[in-house]
């Protein structure tokens, strides 16, 4: 497993460390996952790796792996917990794109209702010359 | 690696095995990943396991792990691309929760400006009682 670096003036570095509460739902050496204080729906879970990154593309691939790894089991106990059968997955990554805390983590949102993530998907088209040259510069820089 | 079901009538599984075409910027033997076909923002990448898996609870933790251990690689290629700085990860299950085909999928959402995944936060607050039992009665279903 990667080296853990710590913040030590992020709360989920200290929710991790075990220095603030929290409502812990499952833990290991590389992850924790603990119920959203500000939830927009019963039972939105949130996924964080033990380590301080500040966006998902600073995160080693095995702790991002394994902060997935994990959310089959988790997404099928909190929809047993709470009843719902839909739900969102969702990780921000800097302000403009919700973003709150600058430490990865994953959101489970469940549905309930009109309860849950609100989503807007203004669709574009993809015009077919500018997705073979898109594609071509971002596997290029893989 | 575990088993890859198919679904011939899928089209995520016909595009990973190459019936249908797409733009695609990166391949493994447990994911692909490709351009949306309908984008929200220039960039907009899709990573989909190979395997046919309607919801997240039914991946295997691996092929989870999977899907996300490339995200780090993928965040950077498409942003490097795109000159965008923020993005979101969404993943979404049940038509409830906006899933539009029935083959899991996370999309890579790059911010342009006004462009990208619209989201709307309508965030309530955890009861303290309320988050205890509720945190206890996930972790005794995991």
């Amino acid at each position: 497993m990667a080296e853990q670096p710590r913040d030590g003036n992020c709360i989920f570095c200290r929710i991790a460390a075990g220095e603030i509460p929290c409502h812990r739902v499952y833990e290991d050496g590389a992850v924790l996952a603990f119920l959203d204080v500000g939830p927009l729906s019963p039972g939105h879970t949130l996924i964080i790796p033990r380590g301080h990154w500040r966006t998902l593309d600073e995160v080693p691939a095995e702790v991002a792996g394994a902060c997935m790894a994990i959310a089959p089991r988790l997404c099928k106990a909190v929809m047993a917990a709470t009843g719902a059968t839909a739900w969102n997955i969702l990780q921000n990554n800097g302000k403009a794109a919700h973003q709150a805390v600058d430490h990865v983590h994953f959101h489970i949102i469940p549905k309930a209702g009109t309860q849950g993530l609100g989503i807007d998907w203004p669709a574009g088209k993809l015009d077919a010359a500018e997705g073979k040259r898109l594609a071509g510069v971002i596997a290029g820089k893989m």
